[in-house]
């Protein structure tokens, strides 16, 4: 990948789209993960630094070392940021309808779209855009909340998948301590994308690029190496996902010429 | 319209559309309002009544005529519902981070994207989908909060005009009270959606189906006898408000060619 060319591309998208929906300002999510510390890079050589706001939303079961390695992105690309805590609005909420004890997911879910609201309030605050920090792995497969954290104004890194993330982020100069660590969306402790998806991004991104970016069938992508398994849980996931990359289905009605 | 024709069409979509996503049961925020009671109707003739769960979302500032509206709605409907207050968890961030004085719509949006979040909590705990209740004047228009009530699985009411979804109602039986009283969104007392968009839902459905439907010019609406000012509002409307009827743009890559 010439990756000065894909600097040049993701800077004119994030600008002329700002700028064509009449905004200056974006706000964007800062994990303290890579694609958001990618995506923070990008909006600031797109925008200028003052024109990129900041938000660290942890939780309180979120690392440490996640809110240190979000100050560590705001710091460095020299952009404002708050830090508002989550736990008090997702605890209210289970504290009155508890969490269910076999659905692992609910909190998590109630986190994203928490997150997701916070980062709409400030938009409003900061007459800004939301930024979108989707990769094309994740998305792809659907690993996000749908209208939490795969919601936004516009996705620069979408395209990209996650380990040609790493690369861009290299050739960016995000700081290595967090292209360094093991990608996690950090629900507890210990946790990885990879442990929880069952596969490694490098497999997966190869399967994708073979699946969905070559057009090669299920099997001609075993024949090329990997495990029926593995490919048949990507396709599965991909399939099973459809919905959330997509616009709720409108009943369209079958003829509306005797109106009015 | 025939309006046996649009029950039969919208309840078989509704049926297929949850079947097919391998789910049997629905829910639905009622806010005592028409839409979501012609919705929850058509969920019920759809799917059943023990298949479709209730949640009334009230506001410290929602009048209690909603509330009431809304249990009408479930009882006559003999829906099992919920009641959650959303106001502690809506108040929690805003005690935090206090609204702006000249933003009036940061609390609307809020408490729109925290339903939404319970909503899509409850489809977890009763194994459901989350029932729309966009009608097509909003849904055009963008009279929504994006990711709060423009938020669903599906829309099977969000291409009838708010007009002819009063007229469904009738036919549907729909309790003549929640029929009778002037649309709106609840947002302070006396509010109307029309008062609001300056416009009534008359005018505003005439001038979309002569404008959107039958691709008439914004000239030949003028002449057909609507004020220019109207029709140019509502044509400013249905542009800006674009970006809630579509997924977030993503930034293609020039060329993947070279990938792997």
């Amino acid at each position: 990948m010439d990756w000065k060319i894909i600097e040049k591309f993701t800077t004119q998208f994030i600008k002329n789209y700002v700028h064509q929906s009449g905004f200056e300002n974006v706000v964007i999510g800062v994990s303290g993960g890579l694609d958001s510390a990618v995506v923070a890079t990008l909006c600031v050589k797109a925008l200028g630094a003052e024109h990129v706001h900041g938000l660290l939303l942890p939780f309180r079961t979120s690392s440490p070392e996640s809110m240190e390695h979000g100050r560590l992105v705001c710091e460095s690309l020299k952009i404002s940021y708050d830090v508002i805590d989550i736990s008090p609005m997702v605890y209210n909420y289970f504290t009155r309808v508890p969490a269910l004890p076999d659905k692992p997911l609910q909190i998590p879910n109630k986190c994203a779209r928490e997150r997701m609201s916070v980062l709409y309030d400030f938009s409003v605050r900061k007459n800004a855009l939301v930024a979108g920090t989707s990769n094309k792995s994740e998305y792809l497969i659907g690993y996000c909340t749908q209208y939490g954290d795969g919601a936004a104004a516009f996705e620069p890194i979408a395209d990209l998948y996650k380990t040609q993330v790493f690369d861009f982020a290299r050739y960016l100069g995000v700081p290595e301590i967090i292209i360094n660590k093991k990608p996690s969306a950090d629900l507890w402790e210990g946790q990885t994308d990879e442990g929880e998806i069952g596969v490694t991004y490098k497999e997966m991104d190869e399967i994708l690029n073979l699946w969905f970016g070559h057009g090669y069938s299920l099997n001609e992508v075993v024949e090329k190496g990997h495990a029926r398994e593995t490919v048949n849980k990507i396709i599965n996931r991909f399939n099973a996902s459809k919905f959330k990359r997509e616009m709720p289905p409108i009943a369209m009605m079958p003829s509306m010429d005797n109106w009015a």
